[in-house]
């Protein structure tokens, strides 16, 4: 595994493993991770799929200050390139791409990609401009390594339906692979966030999972028929930590991300996302299931 | 020579034809033309740079509706698809690639590429989106195509600098080749435009050429020394014409189209653009020379 950090070498690196592999069977596929480092089992499923996937695995880590807003945590994001490497070394990466910020934006970026629309909703709402900067780092990324496949996680579904929209909108000849969320063995969905909460915050955080899980349960036994019982069990259900305070609790079509009204039926849908956004003291967490078919995909 | 309308069967093409230069020597290099058709010898001269530079040669004909503005003549804009096919056989591309708008926005785009700043001079002044409209399309088509050099013609030199600055903001892996302007004898730079024309007009329209010119023989008499002289000169030949109404006539630093102060004298900039946009009647044309350390590069 070699670790490179300019976009110069890791171009030469790529084409060196590509002409070895071109000799083999089969098509050479590029599999990408893009991830913000600070890496966890989440992250590791990610680079599962991708070694099953691809024929060269590449790791990115890069925290992006453009998708950070002035008042969030893009200097206090948590850290740590010595494990990161010990993690992707671990799963079979063969290249780990960490650049600096002087790397990626040598001067100030006068080029931006933006969706509009879907980012305009939930996560979106609340962090104006954010998505502007993950599309636009994603599509320098995609433009650096040329992945066959990029892998993102589902935890963060909505930047899922931004991606494959811009992907499909731009012609961008990256397939986009979604994978599921992964939890604590209580129910708490991983994130390099959840490192900020207090011993006490995280046992609150779990009405997150909980939340879910009581949908997910009245989905399947009938008794959450439409928007407004899935809304309000979401509600309930957090309402039972003091210190949540909701961003959003809500239920769209996946992955389009167009709200129900209360009165819509869930049956009518093919797709849909359930999602949560809520804060804890100054940590703000993200959580989510998918109800495909009516069929609840991803089990709390 | 194929003539192709879908983006599969483009794909396809490309890759089959990649297939059967990979054996020969040397990397294969895919070059695409990018037009919107009614090809002229400014095209033809884009092709024969393509011709000469690349393994591939992909020409594309596409009038993108989103680059142009509700009162511009998307409807008007001259097409002879027969004539197009023609001149491609004749300068010995591979590839036509004739898509519908159905094909290349089989829902409106809700994602677009966008560069600020020098977008907002010159042409992205008096065309509000234009620019936007051009990255995007252009964005589709490398990721389309995924050529490694794209010709794209001076005469629109500030979309030359703006996807330039779209290349290197996001690490396009598309080396951006500039053809000098094509000139018809009396001094008239070609454009698909030049066709709403009348033949009153088309003799007005030389005062551009002549305007400029006159500006490269001061130039390099070092009669014009400030940006103010040549501001002049060129406001004193356009005004020769009754009928030309100036948009802009204006010098700017190349490629970043900053504009120079009055006093500023030309012999500071390593690389300027003395850029003309004038309506004739209803017809807006465009034209320039670029002066590099003080050598007039493309003598009108």
């Amino acid at each position: 595994m070699k670790v490179i950090r300019t976009i110069t070498a890791l171009r030469q690196e790529i084409q060196v493993l590509r002409a070895n592999h071109a000799g083999g069977s089969g098509e050479t596929v590029v599999g990408l991770v893009p991830t913000m480092g600070y890496l966890h089992q989440g992250h590791a499923s990610l680079m599962k799929a991708a070694r099953q996937q691809s024929s060269i695995v590449v790791l990115s880590i890069f925290v992006n200050p453009i998708q950070f807003g002035p008042n969030e945590d893009f200097d206090s994001y948590p850290r740590d390139e010595a494990r990161d490497v010990e993690t992707a070394r671990n799963e079979g990466v063969d290249i780990v791409f960490i650049p600096s910020v002087d790397e990626m934006y040598p001067q100030p970026t006068q080029t931006t990609v933006s969706v509009s629309r879907i980012t305009e909703r939930l996560c979106g709402a609340s962090r104006p401009g954010h998505f502007d900067g993950v599309t636009t780092v994603v599509s320098k990324l995609f433009n650096i390594v040329q992945p066959q496949k990029a892998f993102f996680g589902m935890k963060d579904a909505q930047q899922v339906a931004v991606i494959e929209q811009m992907v499909n909108d731009l012609n961008v000849p990256v397939e986009i692979v979604a994978c599921p969320i992964v939890r604590e063995d209580d129910g708490l969905a991983l994130s390099s966030r959840n490192v900020y909460l207090s011993a006490e915050l995280r046992k609150e955080a779990l009405v997150l999972s909980q939340a879910l899980r009581a949908v997910q349960e009245a989905v399947e036994a009938g008794t959450a028929v439409t928007a407004a019982d899935v809304r309000r069990l979401l509600r309930e259900y957090i309402g039972k930590s003091a210190q949540a305070v909701i961003d959003y609790a809500e239920i769209q079509a996946f992955p389009s991300l167009e709200p129900l009204q209360d009165l819509d039926e869930l049956h009518v849908f093919d797709d849909l996302l359930i999602a949560l956004a809520v804060k804890f003291g100054k940590t703000r967490l993200i959580d989510n299931i998918r109800i495909e078919h009516m069929e609840v995909l991803s089990h709390v």
